[in-house]
């Protein structure tokens, strides 16, 4: 695909949670439709897409009629089946590539693929049983942390070990899945950069955030990160050499931890992300936009910051505290429309404008 | 209704035009569905719908299956037929109510709602005849411009008379519909305000912007408009008198003309407006949040300006300029995914970010 897309175009969207949602309301401002693909019943998504395929990833049939429907695949999620997408990119482009994928998806190749391109990470080692945990604790040492290399997000998929007598609980967590002990990072606080690159290879930015967690999920995002700029600078310098060498479409979010010797990049995610929502209130042009500009071939838009923003997701039983959020004028909300409240879940979130520049 | 809609309610739309879809858009952002009651085939508001009836304000059938399927009804335009808006009212609350439509679908009704309001209008007259047109003429004399009293949008349904030897023809493009007869308003410019009116009866505007028509279909509006501020304070409180003597929920859009004795109005209309687009770019919450955040028993967001922005239309062919506006980093584009691009058929708009604040 090298002409742009034009509008009444369909955006083949894998994954229909509240990020489907949102890349469904942007395509919708381009003028595209949207075909959402998510095996489980009324997604957050469905209540503002053109169509939606209720079908599993291993439903070959419905990945066909799906691709044949739409111009061009996208995802909202990188732990989609190999053996769909090998379906899919005979019949549709993908953006991101399957590169990106196949290095977002597991910790090792992903922190091997950084550190090769001269990014720092956290020291890290293969684990796949008890014998290879052992060497790494040996080369790492503790405290350090076990995590899965597939399948990890939120925190889940990840058991600390403060000393060595806890690498038996550890590797038990992990229940026989393939992992990778990281040493612990002392950092001050974390960051990340939502940055897009087109399918002409211009790249573009957002000014990086500041984010907070708890429990493992992210709290907070707060713009302008309290950060030297010189370490910004490098942060999103970092973005662009991950985007450039993965040949990337669209947009990737990339977490840094600020260390007193510098940046250690956490991780990437290739698709746009939850430290990137305050953009919808900072930008004319948010992430969600931006990655259906680039993986719909359009040039990227402006991603230039209007007001600092605090964004602050709204987990399960926050939702008890609507009546005071919607009541304060300084608040945008936006909701994912899911039906049940349950403790842990993200329900939504608020974009706090503190002041605009 | 006297308590907010919770996240999961269903907005219904009468409409499914461009405002429709925007609405649309602008409610799944606070986590409601949407329900279009559309007569026409693939409306631009059903990309973007969680469900969309397909059937005529005649069908009462649909209308009641409608009507019961939705928490409350609102609507994008004015010209909806009473005995629809009968059964509607029986069943679900309307917002905005039935007398800002009665009022404002009719220009005889609407200017003499107005100035026992105290807010001057053009000098008008009731045409339904020649003798009416001749004894009106008389009064308001040429130039003046005859207008049918309803269903006229976007220069249609009126016709300039420059000497009275005009006025046959000017009668006979009526096709016989009531008609008004308004005398031309010696103006140097065009404001519009977009104020809305919670339930719990506060009132919001958005900063008045100046209007430029072409052809009778509004071109640009600008930010902020260049008038001086006495007049964009009158025109606020012009608006808000409206809003308190309708006893109005919703956003409600006015427009003036600028004249060296100060503002007149040259007609109102009970919802969100085409003048009100560049707040998608200029605030924080847009009139179309603001709209439903109306109707859904919400407080009214924060609209204060961020940005200087233009708003211009996207009309039949100017599509031909879209690999231009997207590739201006200034311009954030809202396209209506209008299938056919037809000569005079509002495809789009494109706000371009002057300066920001």
């Amino acid at each position: 695909m090298t002409t742009p897309l034009t509008p009444g175009a369909t955006i083949g969207i894998l994954g229909g949670g509240q990020l489907g949602r949102m890349l469904s309301v942007a395509a919708s401002r381009l003028g595209f439709k949207t075909h959402i693909f998510e095996p489980g019943a009324t997604p957050p998504a469905a209540d503002v897409a053109h169509h939606v395929t209720t079908a599993g990833y291993d439903d070959h049939e419905a990945l066909r009629a799906f691709a044949e429907a739409v111009d061009v695949i996208t995802y909202e999620f990188e732990n989609i089946p190999t053996e769909a997408l090998d379906l899919l990119e005979t019949l549709r482009p993908i953006h991101p590539n399957r590169d990106a994928l196949r290095i977002s998806q597991d910790r090792l190749t992903e922190k091997t693929f950084l550190n090769d391109l001269g990014l720092a990470t956290a020291p890290f080692a293969d684990v796949s049983d008890k014998e290879s945990l052992a060497t790494a604790l040996d080369t790492i040492g503790a405290p350090s942390i076990l995590k899965t290399r597939r399948f990890g997000y939120d925190g889940k998929g990840q058991a600390r070990i403060m000393t060595p007598d806890e690498a038996d609980a550890a590797l038990a967590d992990m229940q026989g899945a393939p992992a990778v002990l990281e040493g612990f990072v002392n950092f001050t606080c974390e960051i990340s950069v939502i940055a897009a690159r087109s399918i002409d290879g211009r790249v573009a930015a957002f000014d990086p955030g500041e984010n907070v967690h708890r429990d493992g999920i992210l709290h907070t995002t707060t713009l302008p990160a309290k950060v030297p700029s010189r370490l910004l600078t490098d942060a999103v310098l970092a973005a662009g050499k991950i985007l450039n060498a993965l040949n990337y479409v669209g947009v990737l979010g990339v977490e840094f931890f600020v260390t007193p010797t510098g940046l250690i990049i956490n991780e990437i995610a290739p698709r746009v992300h939850n430290s990137g929502h305050w953009t919808q209130n900072g930008c004319a042009i948010d992430q969600f936009e931006q990655h259906i500009r680039a993986v719909a071939g359009w040039p990227l838009g402006d991603g230039k910051r209007h007001s600092d923003v605090v964004m602050e997701n709204l987990i399960g039983f926050d939702m008890d505290r609507l009546p005071e959020l919607m009541a304060d004028p300084a608040n945008a909300l936006h909701l994912y429309g899911k039906a049940d409240t349950k403790a842990g879940r993200k329900m939504g979130h608020v974009n706090r404008i503190v002041k605009q520049n």
